[in-house]
């Protein structure tokens, strides 16, 4: 089944007389359109609404209806003036014309505000409104080709672009100078420009998102970052460790042992094993090797959002299946609390899983200002 | 009033027995930390919690306890497991335990999820939940000169980098390399990153989020562009048109207009004039002009949020006062419907305003690859 036809299939499958998805992603999965400002300027919601019977329609701001006609397979838009008529009324408009003014309406419970639910329910008493968050979120989870060759690119643009920033940068430079070159291969490389920039060199590695500052890392430290670029609604997401020069055997020991985690438990996932299972397998991988073992989750599903389901946590009873896209992301602390980081994509394939990273980190610590060993093409390695 | 002094008294300002801050903005300004997944990963809640009586309180995610302790004043920090405890079940244990389980608990009910609101009352059935999402806003109206400082600084690499990044393109390149030039040089003016790149030429123009593509600009068309940097919890945001060379009279004409719209109602902004009165007035600088109008406001309050309130639009009787920032930012289609935007930040001064950019854009529409005269330090006019 294609993701339209499942898009088109999701009230049947939720049991629901109209489905509402209204929140940042799931609206922007539903209709095909990137508002950006759903995100940035919430009160300017929209809504990709999805009767069983009938014809898909969609609510957004007045600005925004020159991109919905450019970006949307939906044809049945309807705008709202901003400050003028609360968006929540023309959506009820909507469903009063279409008739829908009772049985099942399942919307975005977990991202819609009290606010405006308490609208909806005043207007619309005899409606039965339950949460469809999940279910248009489990759509999402199986990624088309299509999706996972933006993501492929969106992944390999951010590792070429972290490869040669490390390789440019030694000591005596800031955090921010080597966190800008990073920057610039991703924009040079496609991105439109950054989703998130974490950066933190010493002890600045235990704040799991550092912004990077004025600080010049000294030689023997660890430095630690985790980054995102946007592509329109599409992000990339990667960590990477490196010392900034001379490392100690206790942390090249370290980061060897995480490197082999984390490829371990990369190498155990295939369709049918379970979301938990990949979580333990990597508690098991650090335990066996003296790692502490402190992490809520190894990994998640990843996509429009972030941090998508199923997420590789302890309860995700999921299996996985061909087409899902998952990072991959032990964390580790040392004796002195600096955190090491290393975060890979991959999507799982009929019978495994490829990865989407040109390939692991080397487990030998890069040390920044020289080219590591790596298969980024036209990269001397 | 600080805004120390103002956070500390807004329970009482409120009429609540205690206050929870809980959407982005609000959490980061209660709490002083900037958690960027609070974003990023919704189902990551914090909660800055202010009783009315007693110390002040946080419930966060665990992995951001280090950031807690890093950047907030506040000491009495309680952390949840990620998908072992849920946020709203911690922040139950805390009313709990702090007697807060009856009175009225003012909170954001335009950010909380209505799930999130639905676990947090049967949890705690006695309690009177009212919307304060307004009143922590309406506090963070009003800028210290610190934030001002903070705010000038990004609104001043924002434009630097756009003047440079304009007069270093030319005709034969596409979108996307103009908009990579404006990028670079935020972030090496200091901005960690972007928060969001709109760009668009010829027709695009008229998509007010046009993403930046491959497409060239031809010769005689116009450049327009909205774009926000990112430091920290605090952005930027402006925008700018340009030619791509030998524009139209009729070209000159609209913007020259545009320009001269937009002076106009910023010459008028001083403290005690209504927000709406803003809008009014440059709907007749339009108007007089024989501008087409069709705007829903004229501008907008600007910090941490990117549209804060008082937004400059019909209906918003607030004053302004001093300290208050605001963008203006007006936007005119001509008869082709290419799209022509103007955006600077300002502070309301005691007697009138003070521009945050460099100044306000030239009246004769500049032409890409041509220093434009301005007065941005240090650049060629």
């Amino acid at each position: 089944m294609s993701n339209e036809e499942r898009i088109r299939e999701l009230p049947a499958a939720a049991d629901v007389d109209v489905l509402v998805a209204m929140s940042p992603e799931n609206f922007t999965y539903v209709s095909g359109a990137y508002i950006l400002t759903v995100l940035s300027v919430r009160p300017r919601q929209a809504f990709a609404v999805l009767p069983r019977k009938g014809e898909p329609a969609a609510v957004v701001c007045s600005i925004e209806q020159s991109t919905m006609a450019d970006e949307s397979w939906i044809r049945d838009v309807r705008t709202y003036t901003e400050f003028v008529d609360h968006p929540i009324d023309t959506l009820v408009d909507l469903l009063v014309e279409r008739g829908l003014t009772r049985g099942r309406l399942g919307i975005d419970l977990a991202y819609l505000p009290q606010a405006s639910y308490a609208r909806l329910i005043a207007r619309l008493p005899e409606l039965e409104v339950v949460d469809t968050t999940d279910a248009v979120a489990a759509v999402r989870t199986y990624k088309s080709a299509e999706e996972v060759a933006i993501l492929e690119r969106a992944a390999k643009v951010t590792h070429r672009a972290i490869v040669e920033a490390m390789a440019a940068s030694h000591l005596g430079e800031t955090e921010k100078t080597m966190a800008n070159r990073i920057v610039h291969g991703m924009v040079e490389g496609g991105a439109v420009g950054t989703d998130f920039v974490c950066f933190g060199s010493g002890e600045r590695t235990r704040m799991p998102h550092a912004q990077p500052n004025g600080r010049v890392p000294r030689e023997s430290e660890i430095i630690r970052f985790d980054v995102g670029a946007r592509f329109s609604q599409w992000t990339s997401d990667m960590a990477r460790t490196y010392s900034t020069g001379n490392p100690t055997a206790m942390q090249r020991e370290v980061y060897r042992l995480l490197c082999e985690a984390q490829a371990a438990t990369i190498g155990m996932i295939r369709p049918g094993v379970l979301a938990e299972d990949v979580y333990y397998a990597c508690k098991e991988e650090f335990e066996k090797r003296g790692l502490t073992w402190w992490l809520p989750h190894v990994g998640h599903s990843f996509g429009i959002e972030l941090h998508e389901n199923p997420m590789l946590r302890p309860g995700e009873r999921t299996p996985l299946a061909a087409g899902m896209v998952l990072n991959i992301e032990p964390f580790v602390f040392d004796d002195e609390r600096i955190g090491y980081h290393t975060e890979d994509l991959l999507v799982v394939t009929g019978d495994g899983h490829r990865l989407l990273t040109y390939g692991l980190a080397p487990t030998e610590l890069p040390v920044i200002g020289q080219a590591v060993a790596t298969i980024v093409p036209g990269l001397a390695s």
